[in-house]
Order: C-alpha cells, then sequence, then structure tokens
C-alpha cells in the first residue's frame, strides 16, 4: 500500500513539532519541510527516529526549492495534504520592513499552493493568526469581523495568504482549513513573551525590564490545545469548503504584568520589575484583545487549561528548556 | 515655489487617466507611471500635452524601477502622494494562475510602499475592490463585513494589498484611502462586459454568446462618478488614520441579460443572444452582489448616475471609442 504523505512545512518549529506528533499517531507518514531558520532539528529528533518522520530542508518561498521538497515526499509515498506552518514568527522584526514576512510568511504560501495545483494536491491546512484582525478595539472578534485591517507586517501577511487560498479554494482546492491562532505559549519556545522574560533574567537576574505598562490583556492557548483544536477542526464535517476557525481559550486572557509575576516567582523571586509607559509593547502590537472562539465552541471543542494555567505550565517547561 | 507631485500608477488606464484629469483641475502636476501593458499613451495624450502631466514607463513590481520612477518625479518637485492603481485589470486571466496578480497587483504595492518609507512620502490613495469580499451570498456587504474570502486571485490580491497599506499605516504613513471599487464603465474602456459584448458583436454582429445564464446581477459605476467619489473622500476630515469606503452606486444593480439587450438594442439590432447555463460567468465572478455604500453617502456623497443609467452612457461611449 502507498503510503499517505503528509507535508508539513515549518515543521521543526515550535508548534510544527508538537503536531507532527499528533500526526503520527493518527497514522501518518509526514514530511517535515523547513529551513531552519527559526526551528531546529533538535526539536523534532525523536520523531525523526522513529522512521515515521522524514526531514527535508528548503526555504519554501522559492518556487523550485518548493518543486523539489514535493519531488521528495512523492518519492516516500502520496502527498494527501499539506499543513502550512512555515512563516516569520518574529512579529516586531517585520513591524517596519515588510520583506521577510513577504518572504517567508506569504511567499512561501504563494509558492506551496502553486505546487500543490502542479502536483494535485488537494487539502491545505493553514496556520493563520488573530493578527489579522488588527486593533478593533473593544469589539468581540469573531470569524466574521471586519474591516480586517492588521497592524503588523505578520498579520498582513497571514490576511495576504488566507486570501491567497481563498481563491484556490475556489478553483482546485477541495479542502482548505484556516486557523486563526492565539498567542501560544509551551515548550519547544523560540520566542513569545516567556521566552523573553526568562532571556532578559538570565543575564540579569536582578531586573526585568517590561516593554509597555504592562496592562496589555491577551489570553494564551498551550500549544498542547491548539493542536488539539486544529485536528478536532480538520476531521470535523463542514458544508463550507473552507472551514475558518478562531482558535483560542474561553477566557479574557491574563496581562503582562501578571505574567511577568509569574516568571520572576518561578525563577527569579528577588527580581525587580521595570515597566514601560506605553499601553503597547512595539508598534504592532495589539494593547487589548477580546478574541471570540465561540464558533470552534459550538463544534464541540473545549481547551483543557484557560490562560492562566496554560502560561504557568509554559513557565515551567521553558524554565527547564532555559535551564533556569 | 517646489511643484506638489502627485504619483499616480497605471494612470494611462481606464480608470488612471479620468482620474489625472480632475487631479490637474485640483492644482496638481501629475507624474503618471505606467508600464503600458493595459494602459496607452493616447488614454492620456491631451493631458500631456498640458504640460501639467509627465510620464515615466516602469514596471513598479520591481523594486529599481519603482526607486527610478520616484527618482525622476522627484526632479519635477515634491512628491506629496501616491495614487496606486497599477493592477492587473483582467480578472479571468488569472483565475487559475496567480502569477500576473501576484506580480502586477500586489507587489507594485509592496515595492511602492518600501519606496514611499524611503523617499518619505506619507500619504496613499488605493484602488482596492469590492472583489475583496468574495461571494458572501445575500449578506449586505458594508466596510465591516467578514469573513474576507476572496473568490478570484485578483481579489485576493487587492486584499493583500489593503493588509500591507494597513501596515504600513501603523508605522509609517499618515493617510492612507482605501476605495473599494464597485464595476465601474466608461470610456475608455479596456476591458468589462460592454466592452467584451461588443468585441464579440464586432467579429460577429448575428450572434451574441453570454457566458453563464446572464442572471449575474451587479451594480455599475459610470468612472465619472467614481472619481467623483475618490476626491471627495480624499478631501473630507476624517479621525481615522484609514479611511476606507465602498464606491459604488446606490441601486441594487442591473442583470448581465438586460446590458446584453441594451448593447445589441445600440450596435447590433438584429442579433441574437445565446446564454450559458452557470449562474456565474466564469470561475471567480461573483453571481450576486448586495453592495452597501451607505458610509459613503452619510460622508455626504451621492453618484449623478444609477447602474443603468451609467451602463446606457458607456455603451454609447464605448460604440463611439470601438467604432460601433
Amino acid at each position: 500500500m502507498i503510503k499517505k504523505i503528509s507535508f508539513v512545512s515549518g515543521a521543526a518549529g515550535f508548534i510544527g513539532s508538537s503536531l507532527i506528533a499528533e500526526l503520527v499517531r493518527n497514522g501518518k507518514h509526514v514530511v517535515v519541510v523547513d529551513d531552519l531558520s527559526n526551528g531546529s532539528l533538535s526539536n523534532i529528533q525523536r520523531l525523526l527516529n522513529t522512521g515515521l518522520v522524514s526531514f527535508y530542508n528548503a526555504d519554501l518561498s522559492s518556487d523550485s526549492a518548493c518543486d523539489d521538497a514535493f519531488a521528495y515526499a512523492s518519492t516516500l509515498g502520496k502527498i494527501d495534504e499539506v499543513w502550512h506552518l512555515a512563516a516569520n514568527s518574529d512579529i516586531p522584526s517585520g513591524v517596519s520592513n515588510i520583506e521577510v514576512d513577504l518572504k517567508d510568511t506569504f511567499l512561501t504560501t504563494v509558492s506551496i499552493l502553486k505546487t500543490m495545483k502542479a502536483n494535485e494536491v488537494r487539502s491545505i491546512y493553514f496556520a493563520s493568526s488573530s493578527a489579522i484582525y488588527g486593533d478593533l478595539g473593544d469589539v468581540l472578534l469573531t470569524e466574521e469581523s471586519g474591516p480586517l485591517l492588521p497592524i503588523s507586517n505578520y498579520g498582513a501577511m497571514k490576511l495576504a495568504s488566507e486570501a491567497a487560498i481563498s481563491a484556490a479554494s475556489e478553483s482546485y482546492l477541495d479542502i482548505a482549513c484556516i486557523f486563526r491562532f492565539p498567542n501560544v505559549v509551551g515548550f519547544p519556545a523560540t520566542h513569545g513573551v516567556i521566552f523573553d522574560f526568562m532571556s532578559r533574567l538570565k543575564s540579569n537576574a536582578a531586573k526585568l525590564t517590561v516593554l509597555g505598562n504592562g496592562t496589555q490583556q491577551k489570553s494564551y492557548l498551550h500549544v498542547s490545545d491548539l493542536v488539539s483544536a486544529m485536528l478536532f477542526i480538520a476531521n470535523s464535517q463542514s458544508i463550507n469548503k473552507i472551514k475558518l476557525f478562531n482558535i483560542g481559550p474561553i477566557d479574557r486572557g491574563v496581562s503582562v504584568k501578571w505574567i511577568a509575576e509569574q516568571v520572576i516567582k518561578r525563577v527569579s523571586p528577588q527580581a525587580k520589575i521595570s515597566y514601560g509607559t506605553a499601553d503597547r509593547g512595539w508598534v504592532g502590537d495589539v494593547p487589548k484583545f477580546n478574541y471570540s472562539t465561540a464558533k470552534l465552541q459550538q463544534l464541540g471543542w473545549q481547551p483543557l487549561l484557560g490562560s492562566e494555567k496554560a502560561i504557568l505550565l509554559a513557565i515551567d517547561e521553558i524554565a527547564v528548556q532555559m535551564g533556569m
């Protein structure tokens, strides 16, 4: 029998490495394609050791590299589906310069769609982001909310990717799942608020400098819950060709101040916290965020952990990861 | 006194040539930048003759060509604002192949934004499209409608451009106007339903083949009204950095069947009309369309012509243009 291949871009990264463990558990052979610019082979080594996961190094923003990656995966079986997670994940770096988000987040999507069409692969699962909503103030952000005016190039290129996938659905895709991710925490962290705080405390255990005034309120999902939601949505029935879901916890989230306090409690209890004055940490950061996951709950999924527990678990995991 | 320059991309095309006539009337010196892939110098010759309009040939999807175009315009005065109309306007051609819309519609936006940043030009006026809404069925399409799931690469790359402009507004633009165009008719036509029908009748005066079953209902705006609305919005006060408006007539539009009947009545009364069976003309075509322009009306603007009169005027104009 010919093996069914899940082609997973960016899978050596934070979320991808958790996702592919679940895909393997679901009986897939996974081909990880990653340029290791953010990800690392160490994140997936134990999965590579099983023989159920293969690795191919490619920068998928290049059409020819994308063709080559599909050709490689096709030698192992029939590519059944693409999970597209490759993206720039360092949001602040792309705020004033669109190049990195254009190439790593959007042009990877374009190349993948073109190669899917040429190879007649008709199912895509895409890691989009709540950043596509921009800053709509106190508006409850449902999947029907608009206007969509992202305030970072990261959000803009995720929205551009959604748009290209949507157009492709009209002409040659059978299944498109668009997952709008919340802030996600857990192991192995490569970026994000907890990782940043611990990195700063590692170089100076006496002081934690927080960008912004600490009042930014956001909800956080643990990566284990995120992957659970993605597979739940992927396996659900739908009358629509495009399944589009906000994924997130049910609560309204926690403040940056609370996170800073939990981090120092865990790794550096004597540290003093020093806050900035702005209501956002950096240009492109969304200060407040009222994210509806009602549609996903109606589908029948609920997270195991709320924002507080997700943060506390992730603090523990990342402290171990960083040897603190 | 240093001249204030309006840099207008794609201005040798259908809408651009009407727009720049108004900009000149408003006291601007206009630099038309166009690669003449869709546009033509004949559309703007009488304006070039005034000495108030200059022309520069460039494909703005290239960063270096875009730099050169800005450098040229800067020799004539200070670039005050960019009107970005350059785009692929042949929607069906991009339905199954993203290349043309990616390059001509989206990468032109990216290059222009980067060059604006480098040249500290902080005002952009962007020709977006109702195609960004995709097919939301009977939903009334307001600026707040979502989800935005375009069904053509044309719509997708217009939405991607809006997203990139939105992110740029957060970091270095002062003014961004996003105009969501309806179907626009008038002179000098380069594409569109009337132009297509007349082209077919020119090669066979006895028969008009209509793609789709003719029931597609759309609203149409005359280009003179469109330009009037753009300048009205541009000159309006706003508390928002981004002014985002649907532009269109107030009526619910006319059917393709009605347009076909008016066209043959004007240019080929003996022709028989032959309809297809699909409820849309081509993949990516939106069959029905309920487009709200309430926000623009509240601002105080109304079109002079409804869909019917706009179509009848355009039929006359295009018949003359095509010598029929």
